[in-house]
């Protein structure tokens, strides 16, 4: 089934608010297998929505609105939409209960217009609103459906689970199922050279997507249902897998901190973090999964040079020689951080995340990850390569992402970690 | 001017991303006094956004695409948009060179397809992209005008400033300004009645919004230009300045932590932080800002009771017998920060974030704040009264923008910051 989205609202064309009915259906509509071919947002206009309606019921065979049917008389979707299909309105005596119920409940009277809104299509499926007082409906003319919802998207999505998902479910005859499989440190188009043929599958597809210093493959199958969806699914996610290894941290709305948190969790480890130019970021982000505090207890924010020597313990010397951003120093801090934070595993991060540089000929956007155990280490160099005005937030959010993915290979390739902290610091 | 934007995508089709450009470009356009009547998704298929185009070029002046300039072969805006217009595409040799450098600054082999996105629509003015390697353009015929813009946000917006809104300018014959007046610490509807007739206004007009905790004020005036618009709304700032005093924290995108750290400058103090619910956000968000190094060098995120003794000096009776959320704690905490922080002032947060409780009956949605230089001091009791599954964000949250709040209260009224935070612990 072909489908279209129309979203009336001239708060939507002002950029007043911002539109997550439309991926909220998307995904929805996906999910049932129908092809979403377009999209279209219009203003309170019944001429220019009547254009936008007729232009699509000649394209798709389902229509799905959003917006317009309040109870002022610039809410002219379901007027609009009545009339593209030749029906008339007629009221309906059990949403014009409901409308008063409401208006009884929060205790004030009820305005005259709002009787507009239950006012229906003659012969159309009515969808009652349990968050508000404008029903939906679905009508049909020729085998081609529009079903108007509600604009606030609790009203919405409410709406749509309980009354129109039961109604599109039977023109849907398979379903489309998608997992994200996870990477980082590794760019996209590697990470195309390295997925190769699997990228030319038909069913699933494999498609490859990059998100700040991310980069992940999506897995999507088609099929009669959502367990045969899943059987498609699996073997391609185990073979991506099998190729990228320790790259791969997860798999869908997972992050680089909860892949984290579960694996320390998992080997029952602790971390500290010594942090300078994430300012916090790393600390922050672990502490967004619940029950951070079972691995993490200390973090320190060492923003400035004499609260790096003071409270990590970094020397003098290697500040004035080599800089703040520096291994020497990034390996210091983190070997700080873990006698500090009285932790089994700690990470430090030195860069510099602009838009400024230090005053040195060190470039924006270079930054050095240390993972320690208090002996064992591991040194990371990081260039974002980005420098322009407004790379600060991201060359933070890149370099904490980097940070906690480096304690993850730490503790899942120890046979990799160097030797010996305490000599690499003193072999300054 | 009527204005369209079209927005190219299949991912938006499918809702794996939410369309954040609509609202950015909505709000923009608006204020350029252009009239945007349509806005429309479309997939990457060529001859769907053919039509897309041809039909919104036929009832608007302006097309504005975001979307389809990457260099795989799904991404063909550049090229359908150019061929509507009958302009061939021409290498760039200044874009070539900067998609070229893109890849050397992450030390990185370009792939030949990316030389694609250096091809240009002949006579096009190009947009430079100073956040990825995709340029833009803006080309014309007949008086009509398409504008392509990179799909990532940063990379869009920044484009849009820099380089759109220039070359849109000339077309705008009136100017919608606004400035939004923020405060903290005061609620939506007290606001509105400390307002009172400022909200009557026509021009400019006045609007109260409430958002995490802060409330602010809009004000928006139109005018031919922006100089005349400006001057509408200098003299109604200024009013609503004077009646809402400290409550006001800065004017426009300001945000708690870039009114503390200029307040900060301004007096020349250093602040360190002492955070456990907040877990690091405080320190991040002071961070954010470019410059904060000049006011903070110290966090420690004692997200453990071991921490909040060994780096605090917190005392293990006050843990035990008040628990770590208490007023005792927090005044500890923000008085062990001060001191190892060896800042003028420090702040500490100890509170339940949730959506688990601390296995006392503290509700979840409780926070204490403490501010101190060393001898006086100022304690907060927050209560969010948010404790549903997903308060753990808001409470963390709008705990940091208190705290940071809380600051500069303590700067701006020393007459009521309480004497001698060592008494008060000892008091415990």
């Amino acid at each position: 089934m072909k489908c279209e989205l129309v979203f009336v609202g001239t708060e939507l064309l002002l950029g007043d608010i911002l539109n997550t009915n439309a991926q909220y259906l998307s995904k929805k509509l996906a999910a049932l297998g129908f092809d979403v071919l377009f999209q279209c947002v219009v203003g309170d206009n019944p001429e220019r929505l009547r254009k936008v309606l007729e232009e699509g019921l000649s394209r798709s065979d389902i229509i799905i609105t959003t917006g317009g049917l309040g109870p002022t008389k610039d809410d002219l979707t379901k007027e609009v939409c009545a009339s593209v299909f030749s029906l008339p309105l007629e009221m309906h005596e059990e949403s014009l209960r409901r409308v008063r119920e409401c208006f009884r409940a929060k205790n004030s009277p009820m305005p005259e217009s709002n009787e507009k809104q239950a006012l229906m299509p003659r012969g159309s499926v009515i969808f009652k609103n349990t968050n508000g007082t404008a029903p939906g409906c679905a009508m049909e003319k020729d085998g081609k459906h529009i079903i108007i919802l509600p604009g606030p998207p609790r009203e919405m999505s409410e709406m749509f689970e309980n009354c129109a998902l039961p109604y599109l479910k039977k023109f849907s005859d398979h379903v489309i199922i998608s997992h994200s499989v996870r990477t980082f440190g590794i760019g996209e188009s590697l990470m195309a050279e390295k997925a190769g043929e699997l990228l030319d599958m038909q069913n699933p597809t494999v498609a490859p997507y990059a998100k700040s210093g991310e980069a992940l493959l999506r897995v999507t199958a088609k099929a009669e249902n959502e367990e045969e969806a899943e059987k498609l699914v699996a073997p391609v996610i185990d073979e991506i897998k099998r190729r990228f290894g320790n790259l791969v941290y997860g798999i869908d709305s997972a992050n680089p901190e909860e892949a984290l948190v579960a694996l320390l969790k998992e080997k029952d480890l602790t971390l500290a973090t010594a942090e300078s130019c994430t300012g916090g970021l790393i600390a922050k982000r672990i502490t967004d999964i619940p029950g951070a505090s079972d691995v993490f207890g200390c973090g320190i924010v060492s923003y400035s040079n004499e609260i790096k020597k003071s409270l990590l313990g970094v020397r003098e010397d290697l500040l004035e020689k080599y800089g703040a951003v520096s291994e020497a120093v990034a390996a210091s801090m983190a070997l700080g951080a873990v006698k500090a934070g009285k932790s089994d595993l700690a990470v430090s991060v030195t860069g510099i995340a602009g838009p400024d540089s230090d005053g040195t000929s060190k470039p924006v956007g270079l930054v050095y990850i240390a993972v320690t155990d208090g002996s064992n280490y591991r040194i990371k160099k990081l260039l974002t390569g980005h420098a322009e005005k407004s790379c600060r937030d991201y060359n933070r959010n890149v370099s904490a992402s980097a940070a906690l993915n480096e304690v993850r290979r730490f503790i899942l390739e120890s046979e990799d970690n160097q030797k010996d902290i305490s000599a690499f610091i003193s072999s300054f």
